[in-house]
């Protein structure tokens, strides 16, 4: 969108000070008297970010989500959050107080501040964090490195189109876009490991695309590698064109890394320890931009590679 | 508002880490590492806190000013901030983001972060502060304590009236309306001199209300006492009627302060080092509540005693 990436550009212009990082990582990453905090702001909108009859419990949980989940790219510690909430409906506003307390303590994160507002539903989350090890970036990947998913891609966006109807029923696909569990544990045991790390949260070829770009280096994806969840699968199945919306979906807040193939064992041990699937799906390599591969043979982007919100 | 009330006591009930201070002060207090930071979130809603024809460059100057007066009010002194942003107009957009960059200038203040998205005008800006000595609370007003404030109260108010066509064009009035300057440097020398400090920005009866209930004593204002600009009172005199409006009227991002009294001297002291009035308005004493006073005769409070938007 041309009126979004011209505002973008001129925030780009003040964001300056290295701990912005550009702008162009999930989150900014400031040193104070010896911390290294992690700091990130995202926004939920009605009508574009969640639906008006979702419920508001849902909707609290996925505000807090999707904030920890750029904490857990950084491999940060969440420290608390502040939240900015417009006042709409009593009812509305009262199962979404109910639901952000259900999330705040399934992470055990504390509510610090914010601002209660008369306005449209425009949420916002600040969540702060502290990272007690290196920071990964994504522009970090290097060529030679191999290129890494965890958890399953695809459900989040299989979730959604379970939500608005147009899949059947099928409670573990909306649950994962419902309530979504960033990888906060994973995430700091990752920081150490990889050479650039994010967080998919809208889809993972323009997430990839977007490391590649940070990374001034070529991403290849294979997409007969993308993990798939069982409740995927038998919904959509694993064919082609199933593997194909399930990477340009959104929602999956899943970790996408790159990593040195001498991390391998490291990487795989760690996934036994912490029972959640780590998978290469890729590599990194000299050049510039996103390739796709299917068992073996060159597979052309499709035209839409994920969210394009910013 | 019932609403709204509800709204805040569901959400103070699930603040109950001390940084949170209960919701009840300017900011967020959380110590990491050896540092005190400092933490604010406020949110500007078009058509509620500035009119859809209020110049982009002023809101924005508006949201970075509201709130670092919070971090004013803490003695903190900004390391950053995250910016939460709906794409509307591209001019407006433009527009707001060269105010931003004026008002971040201005302050030497880097933008760190922040999301872009789809919506409707509904601003907010995240702080981050840190503060190198004691933090005031609302909440340590004590019997005996004077009540100060800084500069001149009733100037934002005026100027909204100027803004809307209500009162004769004032240039003084409306730049401190639409470019509060907040009392950072202000604030940072207080800290350590006062024992509860807030900024006025909803007005100075419902903030002096405020601060006495969260100190559980009482807060006498001498109207008379109350300072006003010279441009309010070519504008609007100096009578009874000119002060409570002075009084009851928000946006002045003054500090409003109490001290005990053996501290006037260096406060007066302060005020003419940095060439800012500090003028006392009252006193601190036992019991609840706020009681106003004029030229020595109890005044009821006015029915309005400022904005009552949490």
């Amino acid at each position: 969108v041309s009126a979004e990436s011209t505002l973008i550009e001129n925030l780009r212009r003040l964001a300056t000070h290295p701990a912005a990082r550009g702008l162009r990582d999930d989150a900014a990453v400031l040193e104070v008297g010896g911390a290294t905090l992690v700091l990130t702001h995202d926004m939920l909108v009605e009508g574009v970010h969640f639906l008006p009859d979702d419920p508001p419990q849902d909707v609290a949980w996925k505000l807090l989500a999707v904030n920890l989940s750029d904490l857990a790219a950084k491999g940060a510690r969440p420290l608390g959050v502040l939240l900015g909430f417009p006042l709409g409906e009593e009812a509305w506003d009262r199962d979404f107080a109910e639901g952000f307390g259900t999330a705040l303590a399934a992470f055990d994160i504390p509510l610090l501040g914010g601002d209660t507002v008369m306005g449209p539903r425009v949420l916002g989350l600040t969540a702060i964090g502290e990272a007690r090890g290196p920071v990964p970036a994504r522009s970090g990947a290097r060529p030679a490195d191999r290129l890494w998913v965890s958890g399953a891609i695809g459900d989040g966006g299989a979730g959604l189109r379970v939500a608005r109807g147009d899949l059947a029923a099928a409670p573990a696909l909306l649950e994962r876009y419902r309530t979504p569990r960033p990888r906060l544990e994973l995430g700091e045991a990752l920081a150490p490991l990889v050479s650039a790390m994010m967080d998919v949260s809208d889809g993972l070829l323009i997430d990839a695309k977007r490391m590649a770009a940070a990374s001034a280096a070529a991403v290849e994806i294979a997409l007969d590698a993308v993990p798939l969840s069982g409740a995927f699968v038998a919904a959509l199945g694993d064919g082609q064109e199933a593997r194909l919306q399930a990477a340009a979906a959104g929602d999956d807040y899943e970790l996408l890394f790159a990593a040195a193939p001498d991390r391998t064992q490291e990487l795989l041990a760690l996934a036994d320890r912490l029972g959640i699937a780590l998978t290469p799906i890729g590599a990194i390599a000299p050049g510039a931009g996103l390739t796709l591969t299917d068992a073996g043979a060159p597979l052309p982007l499709p035209p839409r590679l994920g969210w394009e919100h910013g």
